[in-house]
């Protein structure tokens, strides 16, 4: 977060952006010092942190910048919500070529942020070829039940996905053909975070939660090789106008799939919380080795990396 | 923190960098799942996140990747010096080319994260064309006395720096000129946070601190403008090789600059805790617009940013 011009222009830009954003309360620092002064909270800090690369995570041909500010914010918010916790802070860093319109990025920044519940905190702001948005959140969780691990699902506990898959993939797929606005392409610019649906997973008793930013294929698989279980799915259920493989293999959904013991137990806990019932999708199983979905096998698809 | 990539190549590379990384205690969850946790501490949590880009921050014709890993741990967590905190803990997102030796970046990573007392708990990897290493650091500060902010120097305050400035300035310089292994080539390329000096600062009584990553004339100018004060420098300590033009304007050096009005308060607070005193080079003046340093001006130079 250092501000590193001493005349000009970076000066008036983050003027310009700490005006755009609500300020801290009494006796906290946010944007404009060396780090943000915070409150410490109850329970335990989450951290996470997460690059929107524009071209790899984000097409700015269907998209503009506010959606992909809004998108960067949505995707480190949702790593929190698969904690089963509630985001508190945002640090927001851009690297990126001198024309970008920063405005327009943080005024997608600012309203997912207060979509989210959290405040931007600090940031910093950098000169680069690509517009590379890193935003790293600070979190809350309680102690009792705690975060909610990859790792601990087992063999009997049923699956669950907070809401249908592929409308992320459909929505990016039907923008690049030159579709109009439509609740697909909101799914693909201006995705949320499961801050809810993660916590009322926590407090009904989730073993473990992933979010699905990779495809079910990809998120469900690091799920069952964390916990070290197998599956057999019955369903995977699609979001309407989107296709199976995009369901599968699409990711950048933000929901999240998680295990837990009790169906009942979850279905009044998210009522509790005035949401709709996560759905049932299978159930984990003793083989480590299995990834059944219905007479076949799920394949692990997902967001191809780079870095291999 | 999301692992993306469903087989092979990326898990294999967080797995490695993983091992090359001290773990979590118990009770903690640092690397591998959707965010880490972390204990909360006592006092104020203190957030910042900086970006350093190869070619535009750190010159990778003189350097290695270990050094740019390290260097930009080192950026990171001045900010947490420049406030009188204590480091905890690192996020590091990497986004750049697909052939960028991990190991090695991670390997500087880990040694400056060592050097510094903080571990590193998560990250993110992405693809990009240029490379862009964004550190994150939560760290803690104590609440009497509290934080240093840049806005509290007063009239009469005396102006301090940590040491000598321009090493890493004249370190780059000679590195270019092909010099070989040098003290100033390492205050270039393995720059060391002032966390003790910046902690001694804050017990001192300091009223006002910024670290030198842009350069003295920017940096100060930035500490007197947040505080409506200005200066009359007497003194800028060069260090042993460099330029005044490098002490002025160099950038990097990570020494503090603070405002305190006890000089026999801060040289004893030093002293206890094992440190040189800090150099006595000014004092705050009323006039805000002053800027003296002996008969003439301190320009306000330093880093140039290129986001104007």
């Amino acid at each position: 977060m250092t501000q590193r011009a001493p005349t000009g222009g970076e000066f008036a830009v983050i003027d310009r952006l700490k005006r755009r954003l609500p300020g801290p309360p009494a006796g906290e620092t946010w944007i404009g010092d060396d780090a943000a002064v915070v409150g410490p909270g109850k329970g335990r800090v989450l951290l996470t942190t997460d690059a929107t690369v524009a071209g790899v995570h984000a097409d700015l041909s269907v998209m503009g910048l506010d959606d992909l500010g809004w998108r960067a914010v949505a995707t480190a918010v949702s790593d929190i919500a698969a904690m089963g916790g509630r985001a508190d802070h945002l640090l927001v860093a851009v690297a990126g070529p001198p024309a970008t319109d920063l405005d327009l990025l943080y005024q997608g920044v600012a309203e997912a942020a207060a979509a989210h519940g959290c405040a931007v905190v600090g940031g910093d702001l950098s000169n680069a070829t690509d517009l590379v948005v890193v935003v790293t959140v600070s979190g809350q969780v309680a102690d009792d039940p705690g975060p909610v691990l990859r790792g601990g699902a087992r063999s009997g506990d049923r699956l669950f996905v907070t809401g249908p898959l592929g409308a992320s993939a459909a929505g990016l797929r039907t923008l690049r053909a030159g579709a109009e606005e439509t609740v697909l392409a909101d799914a693909y610019r201006r995705p949320l975070a499961r801050l809810a649906h993660g916590e009322a997973a926590r407090t009904a008793g989730a073993t473990a939660m992933i979010d699905v930013s990779d495809g079910l294929g990809a998120d469900l698989g690091h799920l069952a090789r964390s916990s070290g279980i197998g599956f057999r799915l019955d369903d995977v259920p699609v979001a309407p106008g989107a296709t199976v493989d995009e369901a599968i293999g699409g990711g950048d959904d933000y929901e999240l799939v998680f295990s837990a013991p009790d169906v009942g137990r979850v279905t009044a806990t998210f009522a509790a919380a005035g949401l709709a019932p996560p759905l049932v999708i299978g159930i984990c199983t003793a083989d480590a080795s299995q990834r059944a979905w219905g007479d076949g096998e799920l394949p692990p698809t997902g967001f191809e990396h780079r870095w291999s």
